[in-house]
């Protein structure tokens, strides 16, 4: 069996539950197939377990290292990387017509989270190139896609994206890097950006970095944000090299984890190179000047859910090895065995081991429906027969998506961190796997926007936008479950009944924290808002998963249901303390003195 | 300031709140007095400072490696430890007449933290030391103490404990280390031994080995374990070393963190050496045989109070190193500032940096508080007045064991999660110091008993031994503390009711739990009763330190009675979902059949 993920888990999510064969009918998948499909997710399995798994340690161990001329990367990344590009994932959810293979995201997503398991940091480079040449066919020009999207489609090209600055991270409104147009046309670029995963490395002909600058005389803040194409080496028309762009590698970041991919200082303009005999780094801009960031979007937004996958598929590996480790390692006896000459049972007989394995499964099969189901929601949105359904499956992901990222990042962490306590000692050295997704995993609460940023997200963005209609259509869904879960009765009536009383609270809360007309309180729990309507959301998710599994019979679904039990009786109650920290409009910390911490 | 604890919240919790200074009135401690504290102190910060935190982040990046033959530490940690030797620290707790300072236990704690907060690892070595000496001090006869103890005292040898082997870990039971008796008298040892944190180095002239064994013919399970001391090399009565004996390093483990520790596996008479011509590592029985894992619970219950004070001085100076970034890091604008070419703030300014912050200055202060109070029952344990007064402070002290090490292990650890979360993406790279912390800490819930094994401890043993004593003891206490809270009124005497209904939780799951009469079912949520009353006694700590505050003002007051604040509005209200679900006698993980995890 994988120890990366579980296809049964998969297979019961996509199909049982998500029906996504029945996105077949429509036109734009026309081609596929519940064959197709699996086909592309045996693939991903197989070049995941073959390609990507037996270098992951190896990558951590051997990081990245900046000689200050070139940097030098274990050879293994390239090889994957060749065999991934060769597999035309990189294109998975791209039209036939730029190269791509036109499948759901809901199944790219599926596809992707085998690289993520079995190696997080080698495959950030496909991912950050899939989602950049995305964002260029939504807003790029024809020639921009044609010079940059094709070759990173065929794998010859990687893309990066370049927002933050060392003065800049979570404030984009202090981003200072200028773009200065040219006398004939075109920008220059100067500055320097900060935190650039895949900036730097020689894995790829060229890089393609997507860069937030400044045209002087736009207006300040974000409204003054343009997006440039930056590659590292010129492209001619006719797509062959020219000369190297003056984007210069100034130092490597080093990590806790996620190793593999190297992250980067980089300078723009500089002076290091001088393409075409001018100063500055070569830009395109991309679509409007003064639109960059809500261009960005297009790319943070998919980067997020993304981020929120990866997480899982970090919380899902860890699970798998935690359980692997408890059937096989024999340690003490039951409970009333006194006989110290009787042998010795797997800890899987432990309580506290089987809570901590449960805990674990709740968190991430949990974690990975929400992800799955935002992709078909992107599905939703991009094929749903109706604008009107398109406009909710966009608004329902609008919504989702500071939860869909945010939450595994707290809780398949949490699922790590339980992994490295089911292995004991051996979990804290790494002649084992899981301290490393521990390590890898603590990333990203913090890239993609912080989790902090995903709560004023949420609370301040996401809960009140449109007057409130994403929130009301997420809760129409969610109050739909509870209402068919009521009328199945039995066990799942029961958690009808806590989730629905949960759900009231959301609305409740949210009326509460708008209704002083005072942002600065209604803000200052925002983290507590994310992770009460968080854990809210993953019951329903867990509710639909209970209903899907209806009276089936087997191990597999007895322990989706007993992961569903976990979740409503172990996790679920946490909300109610949450809520109440919300109703009291708590100021705490908003007024401590300065002085006083 | 130092950012490696605090010295203001030092003198506070030893002066103001626990009010040290009236130990000098009994014989023991009559030498001392408020200067000689203050000295220890001084001492300890100044040593620690400029001798042990210099090394910390060299210790983790180039940690011991063994060549086959030597392990090789990087030149600090020696140089290090002789000048801690020097101090006289290694005693500071002993007789005078062994060459200790007879400092009471509590000023020793506060000494100590100093250098757990600087440095770890390399404090790990004359804190096993210390540990081990007061071991042979109890129970060694008189020629183990002046053949060990007083070169340990000395700085020249250092110690460990043996417990663990490859296939007994939590299970002590299933230790196999044989010590077979000789024809001349003595013990020969044989057999290997896991996870011995300075089991081999070159930093001392010896190692002195505490080692538990069994004697063939003796009973089975931990009551035919008896305890051996097995130097590195023998010592001649006259104290010079003697031939090298056969104990020998077989690997390093390589850790997450805590990596200044040299962390070994070692055999036992494994033919390598033949101490005077005959197989077998020479063991020194120490006092009788069979006795041996009661003789170590008196050194692992010192240990596991010093590993919740070392968890609390990670947190700690983890706290302290957010605070100073969040005081100069400038990023963003307050709430409805909109002007973007107004000067960013400092990132204290923000609500939720404030929340991360004052959640760890009420995890790291308050963890501090309880690890400071146990070492003030240890002095009442030792030199109270009456035997009513030392009893009462040993039962006091055996039901807060479990909390105090486990306690700060998880939320000083989550308090260096959120402390690399204030620092952003750069409290994720090693260029900063945050993110060794947290990797260091997450040791802690895993030694001296993992976490699950301590909820074991607390709800099956100490919450039941001698009739419920020791919790009602307790809850004697802690009612006390509510009763003076309620007439002191105002605040206080809201804290009073929370914790006062909290409390009587704890009475009631525990006799909910127990009146089963099914030990599985009441065992199997160990860990949440753990945590839930883990957070009643902190709750309760914060409520005796603000009581403490009286009615001082000024910043470091105002602080105090913040940090209490955010406990008693954000923390202690978490534990009613955990009371809830013991309340319910949950099965979820037990009753899940194997297959379906």
């Amino acid at each position: 069996m994988s120890l990366l993920l579980s296809r049964r888990d998969l297979d019961f999510l996509l199909h049982e539950w998500l029906e996504v064969s029945a996105l077949t009918e429509r036109p734009r998948f026309a081609d596929h197939s519940r064959e197709t499909f699996d086909a592309a997710l045996d693939l991903s399995e197989q070049i995941a377990t073959r390609h990507f798994a037996p270098h992951n340690k190896k990558a951590d161990a051997e990081e990245p290292r900046f000689d200050g001329e070139r940097v030098h990367l274990i050879p293994e990344v390239k090889e994957a990387l060749a065999v991934f590009a060769e597999s035309g994932l990189t294109g998975a959810t791209m039209d036939y017509e730029i190269g791509g293979s036109q499948l759901p995201a809901v199944v790219a997503n599926a596809c992707f989270a085998w690289f993520q398991a079995a190696n997080v940091g080698t495959s950030a480079y496909p991912f950050l190139t899939t989602g950049n040449a995305n964002l260029l066919l939504a807003h790029g020009s024809r020639e921009q896609i044609d010079t940059y999207v094709r070759p990173m489609v065929e794998g010859r090209f990687f893309g990066t994206m370049c927002l933050s600055e060392p003065g800049a991270g979570s404030s984009l409104a202090d981003v200072r890097t200028r773009a200065e147009p040219q006398p004939g046309g075109g920008h220059r670029l100067f500055g320097s950006k900060m935190w650039i995963s895949g900036g730097e490395h020689e894995l790829s002909e060229n890089i393609v970095h997507l860069v937030l600058a400044r045209i002087p005389g736009g207006p300040p803040g974000v409204k003054g944000l343009s997006l440039f194409v930056v590659p590292k080496y010129l492209v001619a028309p006719d797509g062959s090299l020219g000369a190297r762009n003056d984007v210069v590698l100034a130092g490597l970041n080093h990590k806790m984890g996620y190793r593999g991919t190297t992250n980067t200082l980089l300078n723009f303009g500089e002076g290091a190179h001088r393409p075409e005999g001018a100063p500055g780094a070569v830009g395109h801009l991309v679509g409007e000047e003064h639109r960059g960031l809500a261009y960005m979007f297009h790319m943070m937004n998919e980067a997020r859910i993304g981020v929120g996958l990866g997480a899982t598929a970090l919380g899902y590996t860890g699970y798998l090895h935690a359980l692997d480790y408890a059937r096989n390692r024999p340690q003490g006896r039951p409970l009333g065995a006194k006989d110290p000459a009787s042998p010795q049972v797997p800890i899987l007989a432990h309580a506290d081991v089987r809570r901590m394995l449960l805990a674990q499964k709740s968190y991430v099969e949990g974690a990975l429906a929400l992800n799955l189901y935002c992709g078909r929601l992107v599905d939703e949105q991009r094929t749903a027969a109706t604008e009107e359904a398109r406009d909710r499956a966009r608004l329902l992901l609008d919504v989702l998506t500071p939860i869909a990222k945010s939450w595994p990042s707290q809780w398949c962490l949490e699922a790590n961190d339980l992994a490295i306590q089911v292995h004991g000692g051996y979990g804290y050295t790494r002649e084992y796997n899981v301290e490393q997704f521990y390590r890898d995993n603590r990333l990203n609460p913090i890239h993609e926007g912080t989790h902090g940023i995903h709560g004023l997200d949420l609370l301040g963005r996401k809960a009140v936008q449109e007057g409130g209609a994403g929130l009301a259509l997420l809760g129409e869904q969610i109050g739909a479950s509870v209402a068919r879960a009521a009328k199945a009765g039995g066990e799942a009536a029961g958690y009808a009944e806590a989730l629905g009383g949960r759900l009231a609270r959301i609305g409740e809360v949210t009326a509460r924290l708008w209704g002083t007309g005072d942002p600065a309180t209604a803000l200052a729990n925002a983290t507590a808002y994310l992770e009460a309507v968080g854990h809210v959301v993953l019951a329903w998710i867990w509710l639909e998963q209970l209903l899907a599994t209806g009276d089936r019979e087997g191990a597999f679904y007895e322990g989706k249901r007993a992961a569903c039990r976990f979740f409503y009786r172990h996790e679920l109650p946490r909300t109610d303390a949450q809520f109440a920290l919300l109703e009291s409009l708590d100021r705490t910390a908003l007024d401590v003195p300065d002085e006083a911490f």
